[in-house]
């Protein structure tokens, strides 16, 4: 029985409890937030107990392993200082707003020991990791275009978009880890930023965006991204090889069809957003999180993952802004 | 070159005039109908000759085959004529509105021996055609359960219902002929006829149908009628098997998908009706017949299809009448 | 907090046991089953006691409500008691072998004042349901045609066979139910019964069937039931009207589509078999039951319901001996 | 009826001539190519007149319009010729190898005043122009994101592709005057070439790739190329906006769909390439070729649309070179 402590009660802490709950070896022991009663409402529903100082739970003694979703900034102190407490540690992405901050760093993270699994909830979707292993398997023999669309149904606040390190931080960053787990290292960057919305552009952000990432085995991946979608939720991947294609469509809460006079077969919008569109994929990722201490068996995605998609979410912004590819080492 | 006429200048007239002409190895030769302006424009159409009456047609040396698509209590006089004339006849169906009416003619049509193919259009629908093929291949094992799904978009004017011989002869005749196709002989007949609409009821018929027909193979075949469907023509056939089940889906003018707040991948409307649906159907028939009489190989559907379609139609008739099921020979 | 036991800790016991222990509301207090063992090992998976006679159940003042998984031959008997003892309860289908057994203990079922409700869980599948909800609010019109289309992915032992009551008791029954959950009361059943699988044939059971039902408003239900389906647990329903269709399609365990030399957007078999494909519909069916306990508002589908099901099952299983639709009440 | 001739009877020539000869306002007139048999055997299918000399065509009084079928590097001289003597012009793309040849007849290009369209087949495809009928009447709002999905069935032969003037300028193409259709004029290409057939990669052309247009719209489209893919001509297109999206899906011969144990409502590869796959398109092209000369409206697309998709080509290819985007004028 794993004994696991939250840090952050917000959305995502939230979720983060329930899949904690409803896993047989795994107890929620412990939420920490700074907002008290944030932590105490969380932690009376799962009958865990409440802190609201990070410290304490890195001290504390009946706690195994921590997840770690503290805003951006905190996520490297936190998981060193949990690293350092000989806590488990499963971290939300990004790893930092920063290379720079990464860099600062890099002693200290390289020095870990201690597992540290990184939050990249999409390797853990059943309809994506069953396209991979097919991919794995020869299916469609050696990967040669993967195709990855990827669009928000609404824009967050300006306000959340001024601190989130801009979209490829923040939201191309998760698919950078996908293009990352499917073709492995990747060696070029070109970004096209959109600017569709005044309001973000606004605050030096922009809303849209294509990327195109070239690999060493010669494989290109295209990410289109968007941070509005009437249709809901659009996660899409298609992988293409020699040998044939696969794609992992949407998801809708049911299978039903409609036909009428305007339209024939129509299916339902996509699940509305990530908390329900990739509930599984939470479910999935804690449990190989729970596996891979208990064995004691490398978890992924590492730091070194999280730290690859935060050097291609600089790349893209910098290739966004000059217009130029920027070339990888 | 085969050089055809057809009878009856009305909508079947001219789609067949139009396949004819656009065929390589066949000639519109003549025009027939009673209103003489009716024939001659379409005649003119495709620079053939025209007439009134149906004995120039047969005794026209013009003339290798007739297109039969005159009222139906004509068929069998007219297809009797041109098979002494020495034609070969292309029959629409139902080759007469009663049982009685075969029966009284039956020695002179057992005596035919030009060729004589019966339009059971779907036969020839490349998608049906498909299905049946695979089945015959052992695609899905021995077929068990037959399922044709067939709805117009929108039932005919009163006045023709009144004429019609009743759904089961004008409309579930094709699907008998599917069924026959798929299956063979049929044992058995249960039908359930609806009256969802007054109109249609108050001059005697149905305007919905299932029916329910056992085979000696002990498969089984289920047809599912409507006079209207908001979607516009819906024509499915699903063949399932042991090994597994082929469907034949409808078909749209485009394969354009329309996502947005309400709908996901949204499909257009059906096809709107028969002509349509059907196009490539009636050139692949046309084209069968030409190749047959040309090559002297049996026509299919034949007469004895033409009969026994009609023979299953009087059966559902009174089987939805009586409630009973009817037992055939 | 329900506190809930169960009787029989087989394979629906386990569902049963799991979604109770996952439901905030609810608390797995007892697992009853003949064979000690079973009840102890489920039992102590969730940290319930165990007993080994039902009458323990009964006369357990620690228990509020009860789930009877027992054989069918006992639900009737086991209802009554839990009844009489005051517990609240939910009992698997059907609710018996016979409408002799039924009729036998009629009195005794009407007098019933405890919240009883059945496991007809497909009126709580989200896609079924939508389907019903869309119905209810008009979007198709009065609903004409109701296709139901159920094919299991493999037949069960002869064993078990020979002891379920027929193909129509122990399979079809889930669809008679489903078909009076859109449309009401049933007014003529008329049953084709195949005999595909001669080890099936030769305990006097069907392996296969199509149904047809009549009903008052004048609509028809087609039922299609097959016990082997090569792609997995078949599970279809198409609700049609004169605005429109709805179609509730099957479910795979991934959204992923491949495309090759040979098939194109080919999606994954169908989950496989019932405790997969209606996980969900047994957690909303726990959810309503103990909603509507907890609330005092009727339990549905109710003792009535699973007679009118076990009565369409036998006028069904008569249809098909003697060839004769059969006309209800 | 309009008179026309053909200048090459090659595959396209044949195409042209059976869509020609199907038009009920058309008439082939003379068939040209230098290979006087293959002129002759296409002319007499059709009952027309062969020729060996262009110049023929050119000088005859008999001829009203030319469909334009030679190698790239005539298409100038050709259409040139052609309007000089007042013929109208139906050209295949691309209009030249190097904007150095368009360049180098801009003056003679510019003062051109007869009817000259060009063979962009795309625009006529049914789904393709749906979407973009559907878009320009605002049902997705403002186009934002145009991804374009083209891979031929099989590479063509290494000899063809030496001089095809490169994957940009010989397939590209197309997508790039799609792009333009939706988009407009392009501010920017951004290219990535693949070298995944190394025998393409010997003779110095790429095999697949990946093209970002940026246009002064602020929309971004994406186009992925490759030579092969294994289900046949996927030929895709996905348009998107504020308010939903419209995608343009493969064609299959047969709606049939397939369910077995490995598979479930698996569709047929796509037609095998783009004489099948753009059947019906060439047909609407001709149609609007012929209405354009006809009524005197102007034709599209025009000498400008040629010229400007043979420079995007052209920007590719130095940016596929280069790893620069290329800003256009």
């Amino acid at each position: 029985m794993l004994r696991i402590a939250i840090i952050g009660a917000g959305r995502i802490g939230h979720v983060h409890a329930a899949t904690i709950a409803a896993h047989p070896g795994a107890q929620l022991a412990l939420v920490c937030d700074p907002f008290g009663d944030a932590a105490e409402n969380l932690a009376a529903t799962y009958g865990a107990r409440a802190c609201k100082e990070a410290d304490d739970v890195f001290a504390d003694p009946q706690v195994d392993a921590v997840v770690i979703g503290s805003p951006t900034p905190l996520h490297v102190p936190h998981l060193l200082a949990a690293a350092r407490a000989g806590k488990a540690v499963l971290c939300e992405k990004p790893i930092a707003l920063s290379m720079e901050d990464v860099d600062a760093a890099s002693a200290e993270l390289e020095a870990v020991t201690t597992p540290v699994m990184f939050g990249f909830n999409r390797r853990f979707d059943p309809s994506f990791a069953a396209v991979r292993t097919a991919v794995e398997a020869g299916r469609i023999g050696p990967l040669e275009q993967l195709t990855i669309i990827s669009r928000d149904p609404a824009a967050p606040p300006v306000e959340y978009v001024k601190v989130s390190g801009g979209i490829f931080r923040d939201m191309t960053i998760h698919d950078f880890d996908t293009a990352r787990y499917f073709l492995g290292d990747i060696t070029e960057v070109h970004a096209v930023g959109q600017n569709l919305d005044p309001e973000i552009a606004a605050v030096g952000d922009f809303d849209a965006a294509v990327v195109t990432l070239r690999t060493a085995s010669g494989a290109v991946a295209t990410i289109i991204n968007n941070r509005h979608c009437a249709a809901g939720y659009d996660q899409r991947l298609e992988a293409s090889g020699p040998a044939g294609a696969l794609l992992a469509d949407n998801i809708r809460a049911t299978t039903v069809r409609l036909s009428n006079a305007e339209v024939t077969d129509a299916q339902e919008p996509y699940l509305d957003f990530f908390l329900e569109r990739y509930a599984e994929a939470y479910r999935l990722e804690l449990s190989a999180f729970i596996e891979a201490v208990e064995s004691g068996s490398p978890v992924s995605p590492s730091i070194t993952d999280a730290i690859e998609a935060l050097r291609l979410a600089e790349a893209a912004t910098e290739s966004a802004r000059t217009g130029a590819p920027v070339r990888l080492g």
